[in-house]
């Protein structure tokens, strides 16, 4: 007798795991959008000519187990020593409880970026926290929720200066003792922009030939030294000083704002999150309060909301690229926000005891070792230093490091004849006999000491952390409920569908996140040996040949560290190889109107001139603007910047003539990465004429958006930009960001997604993630417009309904549409982008039927009360909509709305026993941006604000 | 010019992590109750007499980064091998999402024991899928919740058939085909009980020799028979047919229940739990509805809440010890609660599909090997089978295993010429490849079958698994809100104190709970060759060492896997002791009135007779009585159980004279550890005259209570009694558990905890934890009445109030205050133990001041309540207490009640944003009990119950 096996398969993570309707539900869902099967549906949705020609196929795809055995062996190829290298990276200690409760839970690092505020206090709270501790220990007055590296902090800081200097001077002096990756990446932002980047000791300074300067302290070799002089002298010509500053020595150190610096950036890696082989971790800013609006990145501010009560949001949020598209010098868009989160509860859980108690005991383990070497003869700079040294060692200099490794140490290579050491939070007193040891001092005892070298000048005279939240009970089981309190005031994916258009939060599978944890991949430093990176290297060529199969390029670059680094990676490509064909000239960029408003910010930022193209009705490209255009710039056409599908959430059928048009004239094609959760499997952008594409893998491959960040934004190219790519920042040309391959700790989410799924698995996903859309689009059919479709009425992975009509039908807007979903247990979908007033959704394929019909469910149940204020049935301004979203204190207070507290507070959609319920009403921003704060606020502020 | 250090240490976890409150808090907490300093305190409470001399001393505290440094190199010690040894034990793969969302998740693992079923509906709801799946894979009607593991719950079943068989025979009959494990337990637990043990082949089975039989299914060889016709023969006779069944191999074959069988046991390790070296796995029991109520263990059942909805709760809980005490044949308390969700979230991921699916493939991998050995001419036996085989391969037995050690493998030693195999979930074609190599088949390719060798009378013909929760969609996007739903349910330590007296529910910190999951602890074999488990080797030892510090003893067993296994464990300990001595006739125990339910039952099961000892109107033990009754059955005098400190919270100062006693009239002397968390540091049991005592590793030491177990309960022993102590279950005499070490794999969380405390951080928990019980003390003062207090006016770690009066007086229940307290966003204190009608609150060190002043404010404001009535201000039937728990379903509904929504749902103590909602109003459990339904009811009962 023989089985007839089940159809239940070890490797199904794909059918059963990341996949959300099954079988029988997907069958349902055609029926309703009136397809046959899933290949009518690709077939109607997709134009023939833009489908790819061969199937995606990766082999076998893994199990779970077999994906977490695979795991391993990989890990074990990487080899962990300890780093003592420096450079702006550092060892340090995760509390095991941040670990587990925010870095592995998926309250917190399946949240997305707080525009939605209601729904959002934990994660703003938690970032408030972050903004306070980073403006406290650098004395300015004003900080940001994170920026994405130190050396792009470097370049944010440069090209603000330049925003808000007076001084007209075109030059930026850069301090020889800045870490080398800051100065790569600053001389690849410069460039562009026409700056002129002026390198030299702090005293070679000339300030009237300058706009600003930045100076490195601690020094990239240990010096320290007071800028206040030369930022004095900078004042004098109107021009900015800035500092880039290790934030943990400012416990003990001086701190910028009392040495007059304008401007502070700097990481914060080195407050409890792991190296992992240079990212992810969240690096600040931190300026006067004068220059907050100059302020690029994200920054969490104080607000009322309509019953007066305190309530967070991101303020300032039009400042970005909404308002100033082609004239932005900042493209930021993604921060780090899941590294700020864990970096200011680190600073939370140590208190400014704390974290001055851990810079003390570095600083004396230094003069330990020290002490071990000038006893031994060795010439040791400087003589004072907070955490890092170099020694002069001759010839010697390869012995000495090949000595330390073989002790288990990386040190750093510092010119020829010398060596840097930098000690951290992990250096145990053996740690130090290793590195003497490398260096023939044997058998000394490290001892202790009190002696210290710091500068006395130098010394912090000022408080710091003073507020309550530094101080409150350091206990774990206090700090867990913090953490706990926080967590549950969010809405994130670990509850409800997150239906945002254009951003794709699909599931992030926990057998994905597991691997990052391990020793093997978050001890690693960026700059070690590359064979000590064996496993990682090996993950990176995997995973960009994968890559290149999906997007059918012929090449990646990792080192683009969020989509809008991509962008401008992938532009910056471009512009290599015009210059490398004697065509630098050519500076002209066609973006559609409806592109994303990073788009035109990375074209400027790469010195191009942004030419847009009107849409047309139906809302595909204007193809006759757009030959005109082409036409009229041919001589100077660098390019053109398009998504694909488009941001309608269509498949235009034009897209291979207009990489076509823009080729014949001499124009290289940017095809925006941003959907390609609609395209992978079925159609590539390499074979639709792109010649470079950025792809998010935070969206299309499954690293989660962590309530704002972290992200990757790596880029695939043709051969023939090859040459052209970003160089390595520590030792190379053209780099954009602090680390070669960007955040490569993150990379093994995307590669086990791959792995897990297959290639069928891949193709599965985007299929079911179209019929998710079209199976909504389907369901509101009737009650909402959507407002772009294809040809055969389909749509891609996504939709834009209409929402516009309802202002003057009912005085509702896409706003009271938005947090009425709050109230039915949802967050909202993308709103009024790419249109203004609309709403675009994106179910993503990870979601099941229920959970769509859910949103539908809810959507339907919002129409009905916009056609109730339609028919004069309900007041128009006093009605479910207005006062949404609804609060327990709504419930518990009394109630004198014209409906009844069980229509306000559970419409359909949402849970009875499991209902999210916000913690504030509906925010008020208008308060927030008038009434800028920007710290923690003294515990008085909200009941004055109330009144 | 030196530094002026902090007092932050690196190794803080005593002081800042571990302890709640800071010693700020500390002093004003002094303050209030009157004592000069924490030396004052302790000198106040603990009598003279028995504080220890000197203190406890660990060496330097590690900081959690040494600490989890230290446990990485332990780990490495260990080998992980593929363990093909079976018996039980098998590989099996953690859904990586049940790993993180529940076993790594706060608000699982910190929860107690579901009593309080108003705030524990989440783990109720996963615990009834647990006993839906066991019920329909074993074909029985009624399972209960888990038991500690397949050995004691064959031991169980054995006990409970002698309570139910009509049969009056002594024999019990022992399948020679059980594990030799299950068949040691069963040994242990006959003798004192009277009952002769008859092993044999299934077919040598007498029927009217025995009340009872128990087989195995599939024997511990590997082969399968059908019992039904011993079984039928057995019922002739009026006694009790058992089948321990591997639940997986049920997916395909016949059920126990088939079979007639009247009582099904097993393990659900294999269920997605790893090995662990032994533990903690939930065993299960199923058996006929109308043996339902001699069931040991808990159960889950349905009821329905105050206004008519569905709600679950634990059923027939008055059925235990509570009510028999002296008459129990089971002290069975703790659960393995945490386990059982785990297996039951297994099961529910795989579906009945899924988990036939899994079988198959085990099997099919079987049938590969034995074709590969078949036709190298090995012997095989048997030839059917379903996992499980054993190979004769004559005088080459210790040379195959060598050879598959060799190729990382352990197989099974069968006698003195067989080896056992048995295959897994984990197994994988090079699996079956290394088998082969070290059987001398070389070069052999698995290839593929679909042959089958399962005895075709034996295939499963009937449906299981039926109930929709094991057929929803699986994708993991639903999966992990479907647990996240469960777990913001319920009420864990992650979110509030839980006061509960004699259950010490501390931190159980993230650090302590990392190694847990680690492959080296978790992927062990407890028959494994010792070499291959030395880093649990050397944790064992060193913890025993450390807790023979702590305890005054001499030796450690840790094999007793829960506090009343410690307590049958060490009464058996002193019972081998007696027969040594010639004194196996001594057989009288006494037992104070107030002693933990489990004492008087574990007594009964060593054959003892208890005679309870009265208590003084103090709550001390009755000296007088003691004296009396020792000197009465002085001949025959087994020993005494005390708790020390009381159960009335109290350090009595006679307890030297009771041992003393005790040891003059031959007896010996049983100190109960549930209190320890009041001694570690202060006071040692084996100093104070006992002989042996158990310690509750998950309430001392840190072990999370998992929502009612794991647990852990070695006994420590004075040296007379180390020849005593249980032997190795699978080769000694002895055992009371089914591996060596109990629960091994949660012994890295005391370990950490240990080293992360040190000697003087263990104390100062004590201390505090003594401070904390005397501020809760000091504040209740006046509100309600303390029942017992030391001479000086102190209490120990916990107290117990007094709410008897209010019955007369306002009508008020201890209920109603345990339900009242839900509003105000806490567990109960434990509830009318040791006195009926009363309250026993343990806050334990790990609270801070703030949270204990919470649930002070919401005692006092209950007790306002309390006197509102009283002075008739309010009514005392219509009041907050009397309708408490408030539900947010409450809050929507019309309000006609004579208080506000704010007074009945935000009562003090209660968060505002952060409020608790319990998901039901207060369970019906008299309606539950009448009506029970242990099993996922169909959809359709809920609303006629509500009818």
């Amino acid at each position: 007798m023989t089985f007839t096996p089940t159809d239940y398969l070890p490797y199904d993570f794909a059918n059963r795991r990341h996949i959300g309707p099954s079988p029988a539900e997907m069958a349902d869902m055609l029926q309703v959008v009136g397809a046959k099967d899933l290949d009518a549906l690709m077939d109607d949705t997709l134009p023939p000519g833009i489908r790819q020609k061969e199937p995606l196929d990766f082999g076998k795809p893994k199990s779970e187990s077999e994906l977490l055995h695979h795991m391993r062996v990989t890990a074990a190829k990487n080899t962990v020593l300890t780093s003592l290298i420096g450079q702006g990276y550092h060892g340090t200690v995760t509390p095991p409880a941040i670990q587990r409760n925010i870095f592995e839970n998926p309250a917190w690092y399946t949240a997305y970026t707080p525009y939605q505020p209601e729904i959002s206090q934990g994660r703003l709270e938690a970032l408030l926290n972050f903004q306070t501790m980073v403006s406290d220990l650098t004395g300015l007055e004003i900080a940001n929720a994170s920026l994405l590296d130190e050396a792009t902090a470097c370049a944010e800081a440069m090209t603000m200066a330049q925003r808000v200097a007076k001084s007209k001077a075109k030059g930026f002096f850069v301090d020889e003792n800045c870490h080398p990756q800051n100065i790569a990446v600053m001389k690849t932002r410069a460039a562009p922009l026409g700056i002129e980047i002026l390198i030299g000791a702090p005293e070679d300074l000339d300030p009237t030939a300058v706009f600003g300067a930045i100076f490195q302290y601690p020094g990239t070799y240990g010096h320290l030294r007071d800028f206040s002089d030369q930022i004095s002298k900078l004042h004098e010509q109107a021009a900015i000083g800035i500092i880039s500053a290790d934030p943990l020595s400012l416990t003990l150190l001086k701190e910028p704002g009392a040495m007059g610096a304008d401007i502070a950036v700097g990481t914060t890696q080195r407050f409890g999150v792991p190296v992992g082989y240079g990212g992810p971790h969240a690096a600040y800013m931190a300026t006067k309060q004068n220059y907050a609006r100059a302020m690029p990145g994200r920054i969490v501010g104080v607000s009322i909301d309509s019953h007066g009560n305190r309530a967070y949001r991101l303020s300032l949020q039009t400042r970005e690229q909404h308002i100033r598209r082609e004239k932005a010098t900042s493209n930021v868009c993604t921060a780090q926000a899941l590294l700020a989160v864990m970096a200011g509860f680190y600073a939370v859980f140590h208190g400014p005891e704390g974290l001055k108690a851990i810079a003390q005991r570095i600083h004396r383990k230094t003069v330990r070792l020290v002490r071990g070497l000038e006893d031994a003869g060795f010439a040791v700079e400087p003589k004072t230093f907070f955490d890092t040294i170099t020694v002069d060692v001759g010839p010697l200099q390869s012995a000495v490091m090949k000595s330390a490794v073989d002790e288990g140490i990386n040190l750093r290579k510092v010119g020829q004849t010398q060596v840097g050491i930098t000690l951290d939070e992990r250096t145990r007193p053996d740690t130090i006999m290793k590195v003497w040891r490398a260096f023939g001092i044997m058998d000394r005892d490290p001892g202790l000491t009190v002696e210290y070298r710091l500068p006395e000048k130098l010394v912090r005279t000022s408080e710091y952390m003073t507020h309550p939240v530094f101080h409150m009970n350091r206990a774990e089981t206090e700090m867990m409920r913090y953490m706990r309190r926080l967590a549950d005031r969010d809405l994130a994916l670990d509850r409800a569908m997150i239906p945002l258009g254009s951003c794709t939060m699909k599931l992030n599978s926990a057998a994905e996140m597991m691997p990052v944890s391990w020793p093997e991949f978050s001890l690693l430093h960026p700059y070690c040996p590359q064979d000590q990176a064996a496993g990682y290297l090996e993950m990176i060529d995997d995973l960009s040949d994968k890559l290149c199969d999906v997007t059918g390029y012929d090449a990646i670059s990792m080192q683009p560290n969020s989509g809008a680094q991509g962008e401008y990676a992938g532009l910056l490509t471009i512009a290599g190889y015009h210059r490398a064909n004697g065509e630098g000239h050519r500076n002209i960029c066609l973006i559609p109107m409806s592109a994303h408003g990073t788009n035109p910010a990375s074209a400027q930022m790469v010195g191009w001139k942004v030419v847009p193209v009107k849409s047309a009705p139906n809302g595909d490209i204007d193809l006759d603007d757009f030959k005109a255009k082409v036409e009229q710039h041919s001589e100077t056409l660098a390019g053109c910047m398009i998504t694909y599908p488009s941001t309608h959430g269509v498949f235009e059928e034009t897209v291979t003539e207009v990489c076509k048009l823009v080729h014949d004239h001499g124009g290289q094609v940017y095809i925006d990465g941003a959907n390609m959760n609609a395209m992978v499997g079925l159609s590539r952008p390499g074979d639709l004429g792109g010649d470079v594409s950025h792809l998010n893998l935070h969206k299309t491959f499954c690293i989660p958006h962590g309530g704002g960040g972290p992200g990757m934004g790596p880029i695939g190219v043709k051969d023939h930009l090859i040459p052209h790519l970003p160089g390595d920042p520590n030792t190379g040309e053209g780099a954009v960001s602090a680390a070669a391959f960007g955040s490569p700790s993150l990379l093994p989410i995307s590669w086990a997604y791959c792995l897990m799924m297959g290639g069928e698995g891949l193709t599965q996903a985007t299929r079911v993630a179209i019929l998710n859309a079209n199976y909504i689009a389907k369901r509101l059919e009737g009650a909402f417009d959507v407002l772009y479709k294809g040809p055969t009425g389909r749509i891609a992975h996504e939709c834009i309904i209409d929402t516009r009509p309802f202002a003057d039908s009912a005085h509702v807007t896409v706003d009271d549409i938005a947090k009425r979903l709050v109230d039915c247990g949802f967050h909202a979908p993308t709103m009024s982008w790419p249109v203004a007033g609309t709403l675009m959704i994106e179910p993503t394929e990870s979601e099941t039927k229920a959970e769509l019909d859910r949103f539908c469910d809810a959507m339907l149940a919002i129409r009905a009360e916009i056609a109730q204020i339609e028919a004069g049935d309900i007041d128009a301004e006093n009605n479910p909509l207005k006062h949404a979203p609804h609060t327990m204190e709504d419930l518990v207070k009394d109630w004198d709305r014209p409906y009844t507290r069980e229509v306000g507070c559970f419409p359909p959609g949402a849970f009875r026993v499991d209902k999210y319920w916000p913690p504030v009403n509906r925010v008020d921003n208008v308060w927030g941006d008038r009434n800028l704060l920007c710290t923690c606020p003294p515990m008085d502020v909200y009941s004055e604000a109330a009144e």
